[in-house]
């Protein structure tokens, strides 16, 4: 077995879970995270990373209970916005504020996005690396009701809300996986794609070119924690996005999105036809992210690379 | 006798303070302060305006008494960024720092910087017409020990310390006055140089080509307020710049710098070879920011234009 890092491929809140979880389970030094970058945006002056950023926050025990931004976070500068009459569709923490104003200021100073959110991670005393899955722009766009929404506009001001007709990460052609992803995916120990919307979440990672192929070449076992819970989604609208790509929402549908990259599965329910650990997948306090991230690292290192 | 608007002429506190005097006196909708720019500073992703600024919050009664800022503004994106271990030398509030993201939003989305401080300043509830000297950049630069600063690094970072030994105002060439200067100085009732520091606060604004050209054309006579109180300044580092353009201070040196606009000067003690008012020019409560306005306008309406 390869001593080499175990790698988590996050988007939203269920691979961030894992990843605080899997730190319990083998440290900051041992643990690498890729995060999708295609919900970035550039507003109120900063460069808003929001994935990678819910990462980090919950890696460094900093996210709060409200499920994004920084535990505690005031938010005077929207209420500022707010005053000049401004519609602020993108609620943003001071402090939240302050990180972004940060990036964008190392991004304009010449840092790669790798670079910035690296600072960032190692300021807030997080250990792992929190990795952007490229340094040029990918950003998701979704098709509902015949207009074309950026991923924020259509979480947040459509509330998710519509039949999901198209997807697209726009950029993507020109994105390459940056060399620490790929060097991280070549070395690892073990590699898990977390409980996270596969279209929206994993999706535009698994879209960079030559992603996909570093994952297959490596020698490292793969396997996918399914984001269904009880038969249904925790959070966020993955069953229309699953829709759209004509897939159930099960792990069947859960494992067809990614193959041919898994060696396994881990799901609450029997339903796909690869090695499977069947297991609580609800993560709901430190002890069951804990417990979900041993279980999932114990399994994959058990299959057959 | 015009019944044009008092131009105000403003920098630094003093001339914030005898704008929100006149206020009191002639009403906003009669009211047009033109103000330095050459302050102005692109920080934290924002378009920082330091003395539209200033003059804005004053004459919204939003002044903090701390002599800058938002009254009661308080200052979480600053603490944030000194939590990512970033030396904060420019303090914003976070409120502040709204108005100065909004206004960076506005230029990049192609208004000039005259439409966006107007937005701002009616966003803010104020009537009075608060005038960037011009639309393009001019950044006010101090040579102060062989080293050049800017402006607010000068006087930040190196507490306005150190002998003077230039002053540039990078950019002026290719600036001009506005067409909304241009009218409010054709049609002026009155011209009021507001006593703010003559080198680096009403420098700029007059170093504008065309603009000091336009107020000796303009019928308005043109009167200054000297920045002197009982014979000193009262807040900024005015004398070492009054030194190194070689004048005195006191009424006559100021009256030296602005020759030859002007028609006569009011001071609180006779110095200057001019027309004079001689006045307490202390505006430390309302009630004298609003004698001071009146007397001057008063003064300047008596002189031969």
């Amino acid at each position: 077995v390869s001593d080499g890092p175990v790698v988590i491929l996050a988007g939203g809140t269920g691979g961030a879970k894992l990843a605080r979880g899997m730190l319990d389970v083998v440290g900051g030094e041992n643990l690498v995270v890729i995060v999708n970058t295609g919900d970035d945006i550039e507003i109120y002056g900063s460069y808003v990373s929001p994935d990678p950023d819910l990462v980090t926050f919950w890696l460094a025990d900093r996210i709060d209970s409200r499920g994004w931004g920084l535990e505690g976070d005031t938010f005077q500068v929207m209420d500022g916005l707010r005053e000049l009459g401004i519609e602020v569709w993108f609620n943003l923490g001071d402090r939240d504020l302050a990180i972004c104003l940060e990036r964008a200021r190392r991004l304009q100073s010449g840092e790669r996005l790798t670079e910035a959110q690296q600072a960032l991670a190692s300021a807030l005393g997080v250990a792992a690396r929190v990795l952007p899955m490229a340094d040029q722009p990918v950003r998701t766009r979704v098709q509902a009701d015949q207009q074309w929404w950026s991923l924020q506009e259509f979480l947040i001001r459509r509330r998710g809300q519509g039949e999901v007709q198209d997807v697209d990460f726009r950029g993507r052609g020109a994105a390459r996986p940056t060399p620490e992803v790929l060097a991280a995916i070549a070395d690892a120990r073990a590699i898990i794609i977390g409980p996270s919307n596969p279209v929206i979440s994993i999706g535009p990672i698994l879209a960079v070119p030559g992603l996909s192929e570093a994952i297959v070449a490596s020698s490292a076992p793969t396997v996918a924690v399914s984001p269904i819970v009880g038969g249904a989604i925790v959070k966020g609208p993955t069953e229309s996005f699953m829709r759209w790509r004509g897939q159930s929402l099960d792990g069947a549908g859960i494992a067809n999105v990614y193959a041919p990259l898994l060696d396994g599965i881990v799901a609450d329910e029997p339903s796909a036809p690869l090695p499977m650990l069947e297991t609580s997948t609800l993560m709901n306090d430190p002890e069951s992210r804990r417990r979900l991230a041993e279980q999932t690292l114990s399994f994959a290192l058990t299959l057959p690379q």
